[in-house]
């Protein structure tokens, strides 16, 4: 059975790596002929709104997935004529725009956060009456990694963003003070059955995720099934195939829907060493129309992103129980260019390897200094 | 670094996935165009022999490894005048041949099967008066899956024997009335480091591997000891850098040495999901001068090989922790085309699991059902 996958980035090459065991075949498409997965399966480079290349690309493919939320809704659809498309094109297209988003949790009865729609200076006004300071103003499309998002705080930065405000739809939402960040990957089958990963506390620097927890510690059992009810409702609502991530603000003991990402995801990269079956596995299995594999933990994972550098290797493998993951991307600034798993068999011996890490990693932008000093608190 | 391989079977594709994610890239030597490397790294289909080829495949490679113990030593030789190449040539030429074989058990003290040289029908009777009957008769060289071996357990055996012993270097081994077939996988760093995996216990049929247990049950720590012992003169008479298999029997209690695989090997393919770090990982990590990972297990695993057909994946991936990998090679009767690994967190979970599989599995040549049988006495 060949795949196609829509865009060629780490999360396609780490699903054909997760996926050849398994007796799939890839093929993938990405508008760039550098893209990583070009190594280890064919690579058509071209435009996504190329239909021509998309019939092309489409023909002798069993199924076509997505690795990028940001792919053309037009382009899956047209796909869809041809070929099954997992998850189905409606999942992407909500998960593209922040109304229908925040739509679709009002509709299914998932508590998020409060927000208004801001289509003009104007309208920012009147949102702000709506909501107070702070607040955050989003573009509701092609955000990502902290892009197209405004902080307010004050009167003056609301003067400064209104000057600057793009003319594209935007949503105003309440600042929430949350205690922490989380996410939960799920995983929905052809057959309707459905699967969850533990939720995972994430760290965030620059809008970047730089470290993920998983499983989140301290999590009350309540508060994971939580998690799970609300992810369903999502899966069940969208007629979802495929692993969908969803990313949660925890609030005094309580959960908000913050936003979901129809595809495999950062958060659940320690899957890969920390869980039965990675995220990248059960999300072939699920579009493949195979059982799910098991979800169960293999202990307590940490993974940190590797942002425009990488380590010294040898220093770091030294470490037992540490995993390194390069994507074989050019190394640039501000890029995800691999990532390190960290696993242990008890929160305690997991904080231990932590602080073992090479000073590389204790740098301020890893989260890690900041995250152990609350160990009391969590760990 | 990009590493050069030579032989692209499914030994050197689990590999090249182990190896990705480390940021090595890879090269491959196989004479065969349908190797299934192709699949995913860059493929040279030239013959061992073809020095030219050799050279050009060669260049620009950080250094050579093998994944093939049938390599022609010459091109070993060759090649490390242009680049290192690990495991030694050394350890190639070694394990191709028996006599040379049991001579380096002999030099460093591990205890092996009796044996005798034979060049020819003469040679074969004096053999025969010093070990007796049953006995069995090898080939020096180019013996593998069952292939090269004459079981002589009767007079009559021998005389029809002495009609078609080929005119090729051959010993005779005194049949070993052994309890059971284990193998220890062990691990030398380019630093002198070494590792090892627990002892593994192996079931064949027609001279190929078909299920393998590991760790073995019931192993006294000082069996392990032993085995670790044993593979450790190997590794330091050798300087060798790399996996090493060492094949054993156990007989009354102690461990007799069959042979030796300079190479990762068939009965360490649990290490995918059964421990913290692969055998293919381990054996990247030593040749490339990186610290080894931690061999430690997570849980119980089996490993069914699949020969000449694969199963009905939906039905095999429903059971809790299994794992399927399908080499990609063309499937022909008698060919490992994939291995089947389940993993469970005790002995008990994991016959219960080995019970729960699909009927494919229960057939005679998995040596599943009679190892069952068996149960009482060792899982």
């Amino acid at each position: 059975m060949t795949i196609g996958i829509l865009g060629g980035g780490q999360l396609g090459y780490m699903l054909a790596l997760a996926g050849y065991p398994l007796d799939f075949h890839f093929r993938f498409l990405d508008p760039s002929p550098q893209a990583p997965v070009g190594r280890i399966a064919p690579r058509v480079s071209a435009e996504y709104t190329d239909l021509e290349a998309l019939e092309k690309f489409a023909h002798g493919l069993a199924l076509v997935t997505y690795e990028f939320e940001n792919v053309p809704v037009a382009a899956a659809r047209f796909l869809q004529k041809i070929v099954p498309v997992y998850p189905p094109p409606r999942a992407l297209e909500t998960a593209q725009d922040r109304r229908s988003e925040k739509g679709l949790f009002q509709k299914v009865g998932i508590p998020a956060t409060e927000f208004a729609v801001v289509d003009s200076a104007n309208d920012l006004e009147q949102a702000i009456r709506k909501l107070g300071l702070p607040s955050v103003l989003k573009t509701c499309r092609l955000g990502y990694d902290g892009k197209g998002q405004w902080a307010l705080r004050t009167r003056e930065d609301v003067q400064r963003v209104k000057k600057e405000i793009p003319a594209v739809p935007l949503v105003l939402e309440k600042f929430v003070n949350f205690s922490r960040e989380l996410s939960i990957l799920a995983v929905r089958a052809r057959s309707g059955e459905t699967a969850f990963y533990p939720l995972v506390e994430n760290h965030h620097r620059g809008g970047i995720l730089r470290l993920s927890l998983a499983p989140a510690p301290r999590i009350a059992s309540a508060l994971q099934r939580e998690a799970e009810d609300a992810a369903r409702r999502v899966l069940e609502e969208l007629d979802y195939v495929g692993v969908l991530a969803m990313e949660l603000f925890e609030c005094d003991g309580r959960l908000l829907a913050n936003e979901i990402a129809p595809r495999v995801h950062n958060s659940g990269h320690w899957s890969i060493e920390g869980a039965v079956t990675s995220q990248f596995e059960n999300h072939l299995r699920a579009v493949a129309g195979l059982p799910l594999g098991d979800t169960r933990t293999l202990g307590n994972c940490a993974m940190l992103n590797l942002i425009g550098e990488l380590p010294e290797p040898g220093e770091l493998l030294a470490i037992p129980d540490v995993h390194l993951h390069v994507y074989g991307k050019p190394v640039r600034p501000g890029r995800k260019v691999g990532h390190v798993t960290l696993r242990a068999d008890s929160t305690g011996q997991l904080e231990q390897r932590l602080r073992q890490l090479p000073s590389f990693f204790h740098r301020e932008e890893f989260c890690l200094s900041q995250r152990l000093a609350h160990s009391a608190k969590y760990l």
